[in-house]
């Protein structure tokens, strides 16, 4: 039996979207067992299907940093308690769609590492304009001052994860995040890195520095970078398809003319926009931990949370964490 | 007379566009004297009119840095010789749309800053999504570390930059770049530069960390960041943007019915692209320095060309300079 602990509190979309999804997950996969953590009542109300491999955990504090990452220890929460059971319960896996620092801080405190020497890193999935290539970025926002070493530990990891999970290329590819393609470019930390990689020996191949245009243009499979730089790009990139997205719309809702040439291009765009949509590409991994650790996006709803339930099977079924810890344990030999 | 120093080389788009713009700026202002940096020869085949108020200095060698800055001033270039003039002509401004990090490297090494602890920063003008709101971002990648003290003089430069070029609100509002809003999350730099921002004399209106997503949506007039955080953020906006509409391109141009579609609503994207196209925000500001510096766009073509004169001859006009400098002096008293 494969275990996985569900956070289903600090949803922006709302629980009942977390725990129809589920409901559904536990329903399909009977060799799965759910952990539900979240409105005990609620979920009792929703299971009509009397779904029985789940057990549920009655939490209802949502959980709320003010000051320091070390809080999410102190409060009571349904995050905290998530955890907790993924310890008690010797759980594969946890996911939640909670605030990202908090889950982030609490897989970090309570979770061992695969490695010691090995940070963990905040790792979305991301979707790129070249169709079919995704990308790895990490770190997206956990790990904000980093080491050569460790952003070459994470194009290792990475590589691993990327073979697994997303596509068993022969060659993967990775790249540097920087303010320019010359060698010459950036930060002291990325100079002395760019060096290092190319003497590294490496599971990968290394292409270089990368600027933001190469990587959304999926010309790497991983993109390793520090968690400002990364957090930034990631937001920005999120942010800025979004918003285009929404012009273009009042565009088209503008007057008639308008609502008659959208309709000619409904299906065209409808595809287009499902292939940037989160509930696409996935949640984010917290990479580097002894338990499979998915993020799904803050305001996921039910297809969302589902898909990243699915992202949680496909890793506990490719064995990531024995895989992962094997081949670190061979590269340190 | 007004002098304005042209570099015409190193334009992605070639020569041709910028002597183009040049001249017809020069036909239309006879109160300018234009230096005009480039090939002799093409630029007198180009001057059918024989327009009168400029002089030609003949250079044919691109700027080209393999390893370092400072590169810059031990090759012979267009560039060089651009800065050369300005000074020995006592001229008011320089331009360029040649490469960003050369440019901004000579104009540190070889332009007087406006005051000695106040560095200079790169600081394009951002269209946001905000119809109508244009931001100022600085620095966009050329100062990689700063202290909380530059961050704030920034801002107070940026601040005049912003009511004398492009609109005398009464209330400059000014967003520090960040990885999450709430006051403890970010860089130590950024903490420490928040909590300044707090206390220090502003002549703006502080918002405090801002995320991409609001800074795209111009909840503010002026971002600040370091030039790592600022770089990525600017590139992968435009990229992003570029991209999707590229993406979008291609939807229209997919069948006859996409095309019949495209073509109703013409007008309309036209309108959209033109408010994203770097041609109409203008140049960067090279802010902080004793002359007016612009440097436009790498790929511009006449048009854009011709708009980042405008943007010179609009800070000449201001008397930018004279006006920062008496600020700066009186905020040191």
């Amino acid at each position: 039996m494969k275990k996985i602990v569900v956070d289903l509190l600090n949803n922006d979309g709302g629980e009942e979207a977390l725990i129809e999804a589920s409901l559904k997950f536990a329903f399909e996969n009977k060799d799965y067992f759910l952990y539900l953590v979240g409105h005990e009542e609620l979920i009792k109300k929703i299971n009509t299907k009397k779904v029985g491999n789940i057990q549920i955990f009655n939490s209802t504090n949502l959980i709320h940093i003010e000051s320091s990452p070390r809080e999410v220890l102190r409060q009571e929460s349904s995050m905290l308690e998530a955890f907790n059971v993924l310890k008690n319960e010797d759980a594969d896996a946890i996911i939640s769609s909670g605030d990202s620092g908090a889950f982030t801080s609490l897989s970090f405190f309570k979770i061992e590492r695969l490695h010691p020497e090995i940070k963990p890193a905040f790792m979305p999935v991301m979707a790129t304009v070249n169709e079919g290539q995704k990308m790895l970025l990490l770190d997206a926002g956990a790990n904000l001052d980093v080491t050569s070493e460790t952003l070459i530990n994470w194009a290792k990891i990475a590589t691993l994860y990327y073979k697994l999970l997303i596509e068993n290329k022969e060659k993967i590819t990775v790249g540097l995040l920087n303010i320019g393609s010359e060698d010459y470019k950036g930060s002291l930390l990325n100079q002395e890195t760019n060096k290092n990689f190319k003497i590294s020996k490496n599971n990968f191949i290394y292409e270089g520095f990368l600027e933001p245009d190469d990587a959304i243009k999926g010309k790497v499979d991983i993109v390793v970078t520090n968690g400002i730089s990364g957090n930034i790009f990631l937001k920005t990139m999120e942010s800025s398809f979004l918003n285009v997205l929404k012009l273009l719309k009042g565009i088209f809702y503008k007057n008639l003319k308008n609502k008659f040439a959208a309709l000619l291009l409904k299906k065209d765009l409808k595809k287009f926009k499902e292939r940037y949509d989160y509930r696409n590409t996935g949640g984010a991994y917290i990479a580097g931990l002894n338990k499979v650790v998915v993020k799904a996006h803050g305001s996921s709803d039910s297809l969302a949370f589902y898909s990243a339930l699915q992202q949680v099977k496909n890793a506990i079924e490719k064995n990531l964490t024995e895989v992962l810890k094997k081949e670190i344990e061979a590269w340190n030999d």
